[in-house]
């Protein structure tokens, strides 16, 4: 049968990934499909000083994007650049072709994809497995797996990064700072670390997921954002003693009020399956109202992991072609997406994990406890490692649920307390796991 | 826009689960697919003494499943009254009538599933996600989510009824014949528990994922099956001090010669995300050449999990009506299907744990490191739990990588040993994870 025909624009790991397994496994996807999936076009810079598998011998090789998405015989446009200036250029050009797209671009989908799909008419596809935790397909579980469930809470861990450094952290006793270093130098981080570990790029996929998920049409700026940079190995002492673990927590939770959203270091049961999520793995938990809870895990990224993704949308959405069918469940569907109120983190409820640094002075307890009972906030317990004293170690306070308002307020309060060394560290302890 | 109408067939757990969800979720169904799904035709035995929501108050209700197949409105059948004698029946008058079939039946999918769908003309739809792993959306996972994937190794826990055995026996120390009790007690467990505990259920199930996984239309009695019965407490004391737990594993192997297929208890690490699972839940865990390893997790029944699964498999089959396309990726397609021969088990390498009970004589370890050096297997260790003596604890020698079929041989060999008590239990040790 006649191969449907494919245009890769970026060959970067994605792409790379994608083209390997498009040349090693093609006999079994042409099984699968019954046709083949044939790359006509790839673009990249240096496309020059590449070498290719000898299955792309005849493919047109070119530095100009537009020569893909204009190639008469390109019938999916594959955007792997990244970034949001080109690639919405790039999506842009494509829908006004009608051509479908293949992207991993988890920022310009969380952005601006609601937008960029709406302006295709007909609506082409735009499948983005990819741009969400590389090789896990949680992408195809909730439009199709799932679909019927109607989903409460969902906690993704979905920064393969942070994880890595956060497990490292929690195993070896190294700092934040060794670990990061250490991590840049083997090639595991970028050299500018912010998105990664100030939370932005696990944001980005929270908010596509939450489309996905809760049918919402959530904007990343709308979602509370906190990155692990304070996180330290005397957090994980204290996390173990009360028998949890941290990880940077993807949450969001559907309420009475609507959505509430948040990224940030939590601490989370070690009996709970997501505890288990070690190293560079993501992973996302789902509650339903129906399912009740799954949990799916994988690498968060990789060429292959994150290629295989990249070629099961191909597939998916060459199938879809030769049906001649359009993008008849996209994460942007008109019909998923219900009106959104963004709702404000701090009306969230949760158990907290308040830790300390302090000059040593007699009173401290009283003073954090007086700030505390100030906003209403019951004390659980307060923690000290065996061998610490009020000086060389910090102290944790875990107070009952209260809202996050209230835990703010409080925090406000003692920031007039000259014993502080620096502000508290406030983590939601999650009960719902 | 006009409903596509549905006909269910059986009114049990997942039944009654799958009529609640599309009662108490339609708003949300409806706005997903742009259209209604409604339910026109029920049957079920004592269809006049059961109250229905009141969403359903004007369908037919009936104790004769042929007017719900032969109902004119109806547009696509849903069997879930389990079995292989009328339900057969009943599909293969929905064939006749050209109505695409959503069943959760495991035991007639993995028997005659492709023959009943290969005598379709046009080929209908067969959808089957509820037949597997109740709540976790493993089908579309496999049929879309990693399509483009080689998978190489599939691990699954299937049967909830054996996980929550296996798991009260390793928390608790019971028996294995008091746990079973207790289930069957509480309607955890059948009346009959052998389709559960002799491991069938679970076979049922691998064979229809291994279809789908590796394209092999694999029959169940080609499947290497070993039921639980013979775990003990001591068992797990044992599988502790070697950092493994115990679970009924499900393993499809893709290897040279063909597909390895068992169901049997394994010694799984204690460090891998598998021994995670307790309880009633399911998981798979599954390895591809490109994707590595991803894991899936959730309920492995219960009205509403499996419920989810029907439902949204009638989500996706609407979705393909409204679009006049076929069933393009069903487990049985021709394009998917390999031919398959049966790999015996026997040729399957893996270190093992052997488990002795024995009367009290000297010499004992000598004759049974005879026997496995008259094979060339090498023992790893001798194992005794600790206030342990030969007579009244059994003991442990695990050993390093060897075929079933010499492993079996030293087991023939040492039945002539008149120190044994019942012949050993051996069980492989799972290295993959």
């Amino acid at each position: 049968m006649q191969p449907v025909n494919i245009g890769i624009i970026g060959l970067g790991n994605v792409g790379s990934g994608a083209l390997d397994i498009l040349a090693g496994n093609a006999a079994a996807i042409e099984q699968k499909l019954g046709f083949p999936l044939k790359v006509v076009a790839i673009c990249s810079r240096g496309v020059d000083g590449k070498t290719f598998p000898s299955a792309f011998d005849g493919v047109l090789r070119t530095a100009d994007w537009r020569e893909v998405v204009n190639h008469p015989s390109v019938q999916i446009v594959v955007e792997l650049i990244g970034g949001t200036t080109t690639a919405r250029e790039i999506l842009e050009a494509a829908i006004l072709q009608g051509k479908p797209v293949v992207t991993a671009n988890k920022e310009l989908m969380a952005l601006s994809g609601a937008d960029l799909w709406r302006k295709s008419e007909p609506r082409v596809h735009f499948a983005m497995e990819a741009s969400v935790a590389g090789g896990i397909p949680i992408h195809a579980v909730l439009r199709e797996g799932i679909a019927a469930d109607r989903i409460t809470t969902l906690y993704g861990i979905l920064n393969g990064t942070c994880n890595y450094i956060l497990t490292e952290i929690e195993e070896h006793g190294t700092s934040f700072d060794d670990v990061l270093l250490a991590a840049q130098q083997a090639g595991y981080a970028e050299a500018d670390p912010s998105a990664d570990v100030d939370g932005f790029d696990a944001r980005s996929k929270l908010a596509i997921l939450s489309t996905l998920a809760f049918g919402e049409l959530v904007s990343p700026g709308d979602i509370f954002t906190e990155g692990i940079r304070r996180v330290t190995p005397v957090d994980f002492e204290y996390a173990h003693q009360l028998n949890h673990t941290i990880r940077l927590i993807c949450a969001a939770r559907r309420t009475p009020a609507g959505l509430i959203l948040s990224v940030r270091p939590s601490l989370i049961p070690q009996s709970t399956i997501l505890a288990g999520v070690r190293g560079a793995y993501n992973a996302v938990w789902v509650r339903g109202e129906f399912g009740a809870d799954t949990f799916y895990y994988g690498r968060g990224a990789g060429p292959h992991p994150t290629g295989v993704a990249v070629v099961s949308d191909l597939m998916r959405v060459a199938r879809e072609m030769r049906q001649a069918s359009g993008d008849r469940v996209s994460p942007f569907a008109h019909a998923h997406l219900e009106d959104y109120v963004p709702v404000p983190v701090t009306v969230h409820e949760s158990a907290y994990y308040l830790r300390f640094r302090v000059e040593d002075k007699p009173g401290i307890i009283a003073q954090l406890a007086t700030a505390l009972a100030a906003e209403n906030i019951s004390i659980d317990a307060v923690l000290q490692l065996p061998n610490a004293n009020w000086r060389n170690l910090p102290f944790v306070i875990t107070v009952e649920p209260a809202t996050e308002a209230a835990v703010r307020a409080a925090i406000a309060r003692m920031a007039q307390m000259n014993f502080l060394i620096e502000p508290p560290l406030a983590m939601p302890i999650e009960k719902a796991l």
